[in-house]
């Protein structure tokens, strides 16, 4: 009857709690502090309503109702973020002494600072929604790329996610900009810099790293890597955090699909990287990089063709 | 005190609000026929249990009551279905002197035109399904196939959304394939025609453009794109729109991982394309292309060898 | 008034229907065992939650309630587990002969086996989560690896399924990892077999084939394809399912993204794969293999500079 015996709960519980023993980082055990992903994507959701009011069809606003109706939406964000700004900056605090504690303070600080921002992040969001109407010659119009894009939904949790990056707030960021990543495959550091009429065509496998830098009007397609060549390390072989080491592109580059741009090089302005390029060095502006070689062989029926550049001949 | 000043959600609110003024196409105040994302994707999710009745395991349905489930979903979808592209129609027509308005019935239509479309889109499916089985040695089954593929989700909101496309039904056609590109990774212009036994492997990365045109017992894997090469554009220098400028896969064409088939191009009856090669010009039929040159360089422990086509002795 | 005619739902209805005759596998009518996908998920919260408490932020857990929390978590689990199994080895069933049914005392013994593995599991992803934070510069804390990176979410559901898929558990592995495919665009196969300190940065595009086996302390990066090179048939043209057919990667292998390795073949330990190679023999260990040849072409202003390895000169 061994195999019958009655299964020991217990047992098992006692043998996962002691993985949590002496453990930092993998379980949260006292850490009542800790932001709630679900409450911080609400917030997002109420912040996506107010730029780009009425988009979900499920409230109808008219310009009757539009002031009481953005006004509210600012009270019921503010409400949330602070909160939440307020957990992940404790959790932060939590090993420091520092009361008398100016989390509360902080937090509400930093709240309304990003709130403060939502003009400009709206109006750089029209510049994005045009500049992909205006390179995507499937784009029927403006109301679709809004309201179906990935790349907006992208585009829009960046624009919040940097501002709160560059606020120090932490976890946040990355939770805000992970969720979109799962939303979208697109997969950009809120550290990222990013200019004006930006758009990602497709976007899924786009990744646009901590230290990248982009300028105004660019535009990339789907699976473009901007990423680091490698990571410096200190004495004890530890990565060294922070430093620059993503691709900075200039204003007007366009960058095809599949390319990867490695290390902090520079991509002059107006080039245009071809698709499934590697650069690993700065390209001057105006430059067109493409694949050198046709690298493809043809084999019709048994019978090899080589269609490189030097011919079929050879 | 200044840091400590009581935040001014009016001024807040007033900023924001004007950005909305003078705007068209990235705010929907007055738009109150918007369509709604969330009743589109519950009507997917109506239909899904049409082409796939018991398969989320919700309800079980057994030969006695089939036919009334089925009777029920269909009126279910027809109800919302027809409300959502009335308010899809409506949007558009909002500029146009339309009346008396004729959208209510053309979203009748529209809609009962995709429910008869049903019994056929299912037969696609079951051979969509087979495909998927038959070349993918992982798959231990059909019902694995059908349950746990997102292949198939991929496909079954394309054959969805193809037929409203062709309708010329605006938005809730790259609704629903954006929708289903969220979930699978794979993104399927609702604009692509695409035969019987159509199968993609693993899918992530996959973009099939708006013109594309794919045959019968067409196989491909993750990462093909079947994209545009350049945009044709008007003396004004905007993009001309609908032209065919994507590839076209004629029957048995197989295409392996990340590869980049770009303009409109014909990839002939049976050929195939390797991993990772990038075409710009028509393959005929029966051609096999793949990477030309070995393109690796073997590095060990400090001494280079090329295992290029040339040999290591050079 | 023909095109007014009344929609006949039940034509509509009848022909649906009859195309679920005869038909094994896309359907499920009379299948009332088939697992609850839904409920599947739901199961693997509450593992996520035993493997990582408190992550969630929703429930507050200290050392005072730990042990009652979990005890609580693993009945909650084994109850709706259990079932869910049952369901799935029920449908493996209901063809066969084998009453006296044993499908709920193996339905049980296979749950209560998953969950007595929790504590390896558990001590594995607190080796993967240390990998990932020393592996990538821009994470700031374990705690935002374990919140918010994607990776995590796949490689736990992945040490779940795995654990399913060796007791030869019907539909729910699978299940499992493509709803980790969905949400993180990681495609681990569950009967890839993976070692400790495993990491994926960024992760969109990675596919893992069933066959595949890592060792310890591998990295990859996104859009990594672990694929079979050609499927061995039998004698009527039908796949063979089950064979070894992905690579294996010995401990300390490094692979860049984008990189291909295909077929039954073996990197030796220690051994680096650069971005964008295609492999398709095994690699010696210590071996680094990069892109051979400088491949991109440079043109600025009409003139055109190729910098291949010959050199600008030529």
């Amino acid at each position: 009857m061994d195999s019958e015996k009655v299964f020991n709960y217990d047992a098992v519980t006692d043998q996962i709690v002691q993985t949590y023993e002496d453990d930092s980082g993998i379980n949260f055990i006292d850490n009542k502090n800790l932001p709630v992903r679900d409450r911080i994507i609400h917030v997002l959701e109420i912040l996506l309503e107010i730029l780009f009011p009425g988009y979900t069809g499920k409230r109808s606003v008219t310009k009757d109702t539009i002031f009481s109706v953005v006004h509210e939406l600012l009270l019921a964000a503010q409400r949330d973020l602070a909160e939440q700004i307020e957990r992940a900056l404790r959790h932060r605090c939590r090993l420091k002494d520092c009361h008398p504690c100016d989390c509360p303070r902080m937090a509400a600080r930093c709240s309304e600072q990003l709130l403060s921002r939502l003009p400009e992040i709206r109006r750089l969001l029209k510049a994005d929604v045009q500049a992909a109407y205006e390179g995507d010659p499937a784009a029927k119009s403006f109301e679709e790329v809004v309201i179906s894009y990935p790349y907006i939904i992208a585009i829009a949790t960046h624009r919040i996610a940097h501002e709160l990056y560059t606020m120090e707030v932490p976890l946040i960021p990355r939770i805000l900009s992970e969720w979109a990543h799962s939303q979208t495959g697109i997969d950009i550091h809120p550290g990222a810099t990013i200019g004006n009429h930006f758009f990602i065509d497709h976007g899924t496998g786009v990744v646009i790293g901590e230290t990248s830098i982009i300028g105004n009007h660019v535009k990339m397609y789907q699976g473009v890597t901007l990423g680091a060549l490698s990571f410096p390390r200190d004495e004890r072989g530890r990565i060294i955090r922070g430093q620059k080491r993503h691709p900075t592109l200039e204003d007007g580059v366009t960058v095809y699909a599949e390319a990867t741009l490695l290390g902090d090089i520079t991509i002059g302005r107006g080039a245009v990287i071809g698709g499934n390029v590697w650069i690993r060095e700065s390209i001057p502006a105006g430059t067109v990089v493409t694949v050198a070689k046709p690298e493809s062989m043809y084999v019709t029926r048994g019978r090899k063709r080589d269609r490189s550049k030097n011919g079929v001949k050879k």
